[in-house]
């Protein structure tokens, strides 16, 4: 079993050659400083630390697993130490503001850190993996005084965070919530319920833990409006413990390194973040940027996968490829046979495209917070309100299924826990449903965003995407006619809408997916724009792979617009 | 945690109301006793014993699974007696001659039996599954003097089998195995080496285990047909214990409650069973009724995934369906939302499907064995080799990624074990490996089978399944236009093969797949012939589902085959 590479190579092209975000990011007075030789420092850096302290844990991570016990949960070996020398060498603060102990850097380089840190770790990740959500919610939301206790803390990540949303009978539909919030005469508040699936809930990497709460005053009213948010933090200022439990922890799928806990507040107290009321657009605000990094969860672990079966391919010979002689021993590789060739181009497409995409929404959403222009800024918006739900749908699918494309070229081997390719399969699952479910991502996009405002921000995102196609390339004509049939297609769905109120629930996986393919087509384009001369191994790293986003990824566009084009005509029928 | 149970009035449906089979088989003098009443008879005894006895074992089965200790596996709780008493109840025999101390009841028995099994315990079913194949090879292989030892022990299950082929370095290659057999004086041989992924090659369900062993005699040439089979038994018939040894057994992914085994043989005395070089033959000979119980094992699977899904979708409420209105509670039920219906109706049309197609082929293999007719026989043939792989690849395929699709209508519970619906996708994806990869599928249906003679086969069973669409439906029309389209494109790849060698290697899984898709369009139209007034819930039970396939299954036939004709195009060019 290879544990896992960051091949910092790779990703600096996409970084610099595709997308030329240095010189972007430099032109912010925020980056001023930020040259490209910091940022490939810092990229090194980051891999050296991934590769050889992060991916060694993660075998043990799945087989040992975090482990429950009397309310104390055990993380695997290795995890702690880990953790501490991750907090302290800076990383989790890497994009936090100075001011707050944090390094001031991109969030771009964050997105590549953590793109990074989920392909050698899924497990051991989500730990810091919420940090930033917290952070931010702490930051914009929390009073002076709560700043003044967590702020720092959590910024540098020497404590750790939680984000306790779901109850039994409230996962995707929070409104359903019941936990109670009730006031008490000092000005806190005492909370009691259960949550469940709270990840990192309970564990031994860190002295303290912030959990961040959604509950219910006594006068709210049901449903999303009456929720407000609650910081409850395992050990007080004081150093008394707070009555947070966690009662035991899930067996599951898979991301054993990570404890899924039931945690139950018994009249906790806490104060209040935020308003009464505005608990759910507390947590809300770092939605786009907490579905980012469950996109870079997807990327990462397809490429983790993808590198796995790229060596077994080279390595393992079975049968004669076709058109190949007798002169290689008994047998060829199993690379040079088609259809693992084929395998191993596509995903190969679908990680590259995913960096593309991925990076360039965490360049928009460093424009959001630094960038001095109100019409840059808003473009930024645009982009990543549209994009995000996009990317974390299709690459946590993207994840699994090439990720079992990817166990497929081991044969009987990836299904053997040796080679750690079933793994990554059974770790990414989690990915398509957690932070919004894939379905809700699709109606997030289509029915939230596209149709909300008519189609207009979709058709100005392909007004950028088309006028940033290469010229005179060939593959752009192709691109151009998508872009056009993902037009008319929005159209139709605009105006059949009205005579059908499920049409556009019913084709909200079909339309994500379209929208996909014409983002995957404008990357790729935008790669071979980047390729010249000099890149190292051009036709196999980065030409094959484009022949095989055209030969048999962008062949499901016409069928998903054929798809929604049938729903349409019944619906106006 | 619900556990499966058969619905046999559903397979009933299938196999009498739109096979007709009862009728079919009725006609042929070996089953002409056996009456549609002698029939559900024995389908509503194998749905009790499965329902009460195997199901309820699935869990433990996954959770402590075969454990191997010095050599010898401990099967888990209750495996033993289930199989005990599936055996003594004749139930491995249900299709053996009587001849042979079976019931001599027709194959699509037996499947349907192995559908609701495999549903019901993947693991537990391996054990069983495995000995239909030995029983074959060894009728028409062995000498009588084995046959005299092993036959009817085999036939009737008292003692279970395994089929010893793969090696370290040897899996979709078989013709690089190394194992050794030197013959003795006596004219017995002794076999060495290791054997690797060995289903139940050790376990304590029976007194005795018969491994049937591919070697290679000291003068065989390189290759398959070097590979020779020998019959090994843990233990002789004088009661002496053979030089086989269970080394370990892996650890997988699922299928947790069948021990896969690393084998060493070392000189273990054995006999030959048929003649020298010809061991792989002997094997292949029960190909299709191995595979066509393969893609059983992938239609239990999925139909066991869907009734779980269909109940919780039943039961979970969560968020306002589109036009609904606040009557119904707080939220409306999972199944009301679109997103999920697409998914339950959807999976359901796949699994219908394969019981349309699974049944008719084992009825086809009832006609190869028994009917008196040469071009019946000769049809039969035809339709097994072209359908089977088939039906291996997708409906494993679907096991696979349409199991999770059903998880995911439990959002974050079905991440989690309790549901035992992430079970049943682990289990499921190996069943996309064994018994030839699902690309090996591919390559044996284009390579071997339909570019083999031209085309001329796929279109005399084109020909059958157009002449079998129900006259006068409006989707007749399109399905003899996919058919036609098919017709088109097996001719353009005959035609462009001989200019790119690697050509029909690298479309051979969407050949397959638009192979599937227009036989599956068949099933379901002949489904809906079968629906009338009498058909109890009809519109949600059968025309939900068949809506389904066409609004999101069948439109993948145009992606397909436009990605061949591209690279037809590509190949000519």
């Amino acid at each position: 079993m290879n544990a896992y590479q960051p091949r910092t190579d790779d990703m600096q092209f996409v970084l610099s050659r595709v997308l030329n975000a240095p010189a972007q990011l430099q032109a912010l007075p925020a980056f001023a400083e930020v040259d490209p030789g910091l940022m490939q420092q810092v990229l090194d850096e980051a891999g050296k630390f991934v590769g050889e302290v992060i991916a060694p844990l993660n075998r043990d991570g799945d087989e040992i697993g975090a482990q429950w016990k009397d309310g104390a949960v055990n993380m695997p070996p290795g995890f702690k130490d880990a953790y501490q020398a991750f907090w302290q060498s800076g990383w989790p603060a890497l994009a936090a503001s100075a001011e707050d102990g944090g390094q001031g850097l991109p969030s771009v380089l964050e997105a590549m850190l953590y793109e990074m840190l989920s392909a050698a770790n899924h497990g051991w990740t989500m730990a810091p993996g919420l940090l930033h959500g917290a952070y931010e919610c702490i930051k914009h939301h929390a009073s002076d005084e709560l700043k003044a206790q967590y702020l720092e803390k959590v910024a540098t990540g020497e404590w750790l965070a939680t984000m306790c949303l779901t109850e039994p009978h409230a996962g995707s539909d929070l409104g359903l919530a019941r936990t109670k919030a009730v006031p008490l005469p000092d000005g806190n508040y005492a909370v009691s319920g259960t949550k469940i699936f709270i990840s990192g809930g309970e564990h031994d990497l860190t002295d303290n833990i912030v959990h961040l709460v959604l509950a219910r005053l006594p006068d709210a009213p049901p449903g999303p409006k009456g929720l407000s948010l609650f910081l409850v933090p395992k050990f007080y200022p004081d150093g008394s413990r707070s009555r947070v439990h966690c009662d035991r922890i899930e067996e599951k799928m898979g991301l054993h390194g990570s404890p899924t806990c039931v945690m139950r507040f018994d009249e906790a107290v806490c104060a209040i973040v935020g308003e009464p009321g505005k608990g759910l657009n507390a947590m809300f605000v770092m939605m786009n940027a907490a579905r980012l990094h469950v996109a870079l969860q997807g990327i990462g672990l397809l490429d983790a996968a993808w590198q796995k079966a790229d060596a077994y391919a080279q390595e393992r010979r079975q049968m004669r490829a076709p058109g190949k002689g007798k002169s290689a021993g008994e047998a060829d590789l199993i690379g040079e046979h088609p259809a693992m060739r084929r395998i191993l181009d596509t995903q190969r497409a679908w990680v590259d495209a995913g960096r593309v995409l991925a990076y360039r929404t965490a360049l928009e959403l460093d424009l959001i917070k630094h960038s001095q222009d109100a019409d840059t800024q808003a473009a930024a918006q645009h982009w990543c309100a549209l994009v995000t739900p996009v990317m974390k749908s299709v690459f946590t699918h993207q994840a699994f299924h090439g990720g079992s494309d990817c166990l497929q070229v081991f044969g009987g081997h990836g299904y053997v826990r040796e080679w750690g390719i079933e793994q990554i399969v059974r770790d990414a699952r989690v990915a398509m449903i957690y932070e919004g479910t894939n379905e809700i991502q699709a109606i997030d996009l289509l029915v939230r965003k596209v149709l909300a405002d008519g189609g207009q921000s979709m058709n100005a995102l392909l007004d950028t995407i088309a006028a940033d196609l290469p010229h005179g390339a060939k593959a752009s004509t192709a691109a151009q006619a998508r872009i056009q049939t993902l037009r008319a297609v929005t159209e139709q769905i605009v105006k059949a809408a009205p005579q059908d109120a499920a049409l556009a629930f019913r084709v909200a996986d079909d339309y994500l997916r379209a929208v996909a393919l014409v983002l995957m087509d404008w990357a790729w384009l935008r790669i071979e724009a980047g390729v010249d001369a000099n890149t190292p191994n051009a036709a196999a790293r980065w030409l094959a792979p484009a022949k095989a986003l055209r030969s048999w990824v962008l062949p499901e566009f016409q069928m998903r617009t054929f798809i929604i084009v049938q729903q349409c005509t019944a619906a106006a029928a």
